[in-house]
């Protein structure tokens, strides 16, 4: 730790060193916007500076960010926020009625009528109303009470404060959360954080990634004798690999958190992207709900959503928000207040999720846009998820599950021992070797699976379906024509 | 922790229970948002609702709040922000052509030309490249690197990554931070939650809240014992105390930084918010670097600016950067790993705080608006904090410093000893209720200064200086007649 003496008087170095930092930051990764995306940025710079490549431009299907992939904003939504912006433009004809009345609606209920004001910790009020009226409606009218909705920074807040409630003891008593492999990195980022420990259920690929609680089962009697285990967390539709839970899978998933008296987490992020004939989304909330006041009246439950996925894909507001049912009053309150340190959410995100929640309806007119809109990202998504899964499970040694759901398809790899071999040369695990020649070659950044947890010995990629479908088609020929140089590179 | 019996079978009673959450949370207090202000809402409901009340409206001065206090926003910003969510603006005529052009550039730097796309975490390049722009001109030429500016989420959220990344060790060994009492509560909680130690040092009250450097190393030595002392965090211009430090004082708190080898953390929000003659802001980057290499070289620190504060007041947006000077390459690796995995901060949070460090220019259209709108919202915080000293000062019982910079006033009353009698059989401190009756009596809203920390025996409130003038002599002339009153009842 010590530095070059200064004018002869030695130096004590940093006060700030990898040694002595907090050191469960150490342990974090997140492999979404890890070394690889870096490494694609800097590739961007130098084709931008006139370096020559094998290719014209790096296409980032690593993240879940489909406006940065072409797809246009929903008009009605960026109507209102650019009213709320610019109330002089409520005096404008060229904006419809409707636009107008949510943003006055929206200005009303906030500090001095400017989205400029801090709004109430857990969120404005009547947004958090329009909230529980959404939830009521898709869950087929079982009660959602405004008091238990909290608006937050994107659902990776949410998510963040809700583990952070729930850890607590040391040792053997350490606060122990079930989460799926593979994951979204979140969880894992944050357990490390937290100093939560992470156990870890596998779903079952060769079943369409789908859940087994005889896994579940598995994964707590083992972790029990290290730790403590009280969350389960459940990703559906799945992050990344693409599976929609069914409703039986659901109630068992239910059922066993009651047995094992464990406080269940719904990301539900996705709720709007299912595309497989035959699935389709049922929220936890209201499976619970319907199994009874056994379930209903006691099971602890948060459930979270946000702008950034579904049709709408509005990331950069970090717009989201997190249900709680059944958590202790007491609890709630201490939820509340250290939600109060950090002010509030991003209004302007808390704006766009009302509109979310509250879209224009068929006597309004915005209406026919607005469903013309919506209807079309979705459609293009379902035929985008077809072709993927096709397209995969054409090329030797790729195999895919469809992609039921959400915005990724989570393909696995078969890699030659040669390969392999050579990755531990280069010091890589094989997937990430893989994942970098493919960037270096075909200009296409995609997340080695071990970014997300696998099982032993198999390896993935995730890749997102958003590229526009001549774009995605595209980088589907580019991945089968590198994999099967690869392949024989190394046979 | 046993609940009633479900159909014959006894329950095991909640998850998650006020025994076994995360202990940290508890202790977290935070004033500025707490039961007053819970209480404050829960009265303008009643008014609402035609209960009679001795006052008409519930006045929150609270919390620096400026939208919601009735300030208007700055035009030139929100016509840049509706061009940015909505695009189709600009081939409108009613914007002028520089604002049009700053929305073409965050567009252009945007994924897709949308707002709606994640940015890099860090936040977008070119508005880091104008924020170290801004640096640099602020500073009288120091240079300033892009790669060291993070955008945020507010700065609280910059200076709870900083601080999480400071904490370490454990019993004796654990990371002691230093913080100003009376201070922003942001603080206590942010340690109380990573289960950091605080080491308080007080302002000097009779000093005009000044910084005395031989208190800090009382402060120092005495935590030396139970904790390592590694950070010094310095509120410049000062919250809630409104003192904006010397020159002299900065270099004397830089020395004895580098001397006990601590980590500066510069929290300058109120950069702008300066009133008193004879003041100026130095930021304590430059003053750092004007000391000379052994200083600039070697010292790290970590300084912190806001888009909710100064004159454009936008606290909803939660737009923020910290700057990092002299970080271990490592560690610094490690913060943008850190700050990847909340994906980036919001980004029309990141555009407004672009159009604060590049505002409109002299030869541009937009700059004689900009400047008279800026200038008259200063000119009329210098004024309300000359008349909110004044004021104050008229009082019996009440002693108020000047209020040199910042946006709140925490003035001393001093409370008759069966005052404190009562507070005590209520089972309240003093000052909450003397605070609680203001709010029951007058309307007005006001944070009691245990919430911020006081000498033992002393007494205050904090007050934003916020309302309009003639709103802010009404709630001066309330607080004057209650004081009055209140100290009469208890004599």
């Amino acid at each position: 730790m010590s530095q070059e003496a200064v004018n002869g008087v030695p130096s004590r170095g940093k006060v700030l060193t990898m040694d002595n930092m907090n050191p469960n930051l150490k342990r974090i990764e997140y492999a979404v916007r890890g070394v690889l995306v870096q490494r694609a940025m800097q590739i961007e710079k130098e084709l931008n500076e006139g370096v020559k490549k094998p290719f014209k431009e790096v296409i980032k299907a690593n993240i879940g960010d489909a406006h940065a992939m072409g797809q246009k904003p929903i008009t009605f939504f960026r109507q209102v926020l650019a009213l709320c912006m610019y109330p002089e433009l409520l005096d404008d004809n060229m904006f419809p009625e409707d636009a107008k009345k949510r943003a006055r609606r929206i200005l009303k209920a906030c500090g001095g009528q400017s989205i400029g004001a801090y709004s109430a910790s857990q969120g404005i009020e009547c947004i958090r109303q329009d909230v529980a009226h959404y939830i009521e409606r898709r869950d087929g009218g079982i009660p959602s009470n405004p008091d238990n909705i909290y608006l937050s920074t994107g659902a990776s807040d949410a998510i963040v404060t809700m583990l952070k409630l729930l850890v607590c003891g040391e040792g053997r008593d350490r606060t122990g959360v079930m989460i799926s492999i593979p994951q979204y990195p979140l969880y894992s980022a944050t357990l490390a954080e937290l100093g939560a420990v992470q156990i870890s259920y596998y779903l079952d690929e060769e079943n369409c990634w789908s859940l087994d609680v005889k896994e579940l089962r598995r994964a707590l009697n083992a972790a029990r004798q290290h730790c403590n285990p009280r969350v389960l967390c459940i990703i559906n539709p799945g992050n990344p690999t693409g599976q929609v839970q069914s409703r039986q899978c659901i109630e068992d998933v239910i059922r066993f958190a009651k047995e094992e008296h464990l406080f269940l987490m719904a990301d539900e992020v996705y709720q709007d992207n299912v595309y497989a004939e035959g699935c389709k989304f049922h929220s936890f909330k209201k499976v619970l709900f319907e199994m009874g006041p056994e379930y209903s009246s006691t099971m602890e439950m948060a459930s979270f959503h946000s702008t950034s996925k579904c049709y709408m894909g509005e990331c950069g507001f970090r717009g989201g928000y997190m249900e709680v049912i059944n958590l202790d009053p007491e609890v709630k309150f201490q939820l509340t207040k250290l939600v109060s340190v950090r002010l509030c959410p991003p209004v302007p995100g808390q704006a766009l999720l009302d509109l979310v929640v509250n879209p224009p309806q068929p006597s309004e007119p915005s209406y026919a846009t607005f469903m013309k809109e919506r209807t079309a990202v979705l459609a293009a998504l379902a035929e985008k998820a077809r072709l993927t899964e096709e397209t995969f499970n054409t090329v030797p040694g790729i195999t895919c599950n469809p992609v039921q759901g959400a915005m990724y398809t989570f393909p696995r790899i078969t890699l030659p021992q040669k390969a392999i071999d050579k990755a531990k040369e280069e010091g890589q695990v094989p997937d990430m070797y893989y994942c970098i020649r493919l960037l270096e070659e075909e200009g296409i950044c995609l997340v080695p699976g071990s970014g997300f947890g696998q099982r032993k010995g198999t390896f993935h990629f995730r890749m997102t379906i958003l590229p526009p479908t001549e774009k995605l088609k595209v980088v589907l020929q580019k991945i089968r024509d590198f994999h099967l140089r690869f392949t024989q590179e190394f046979s």
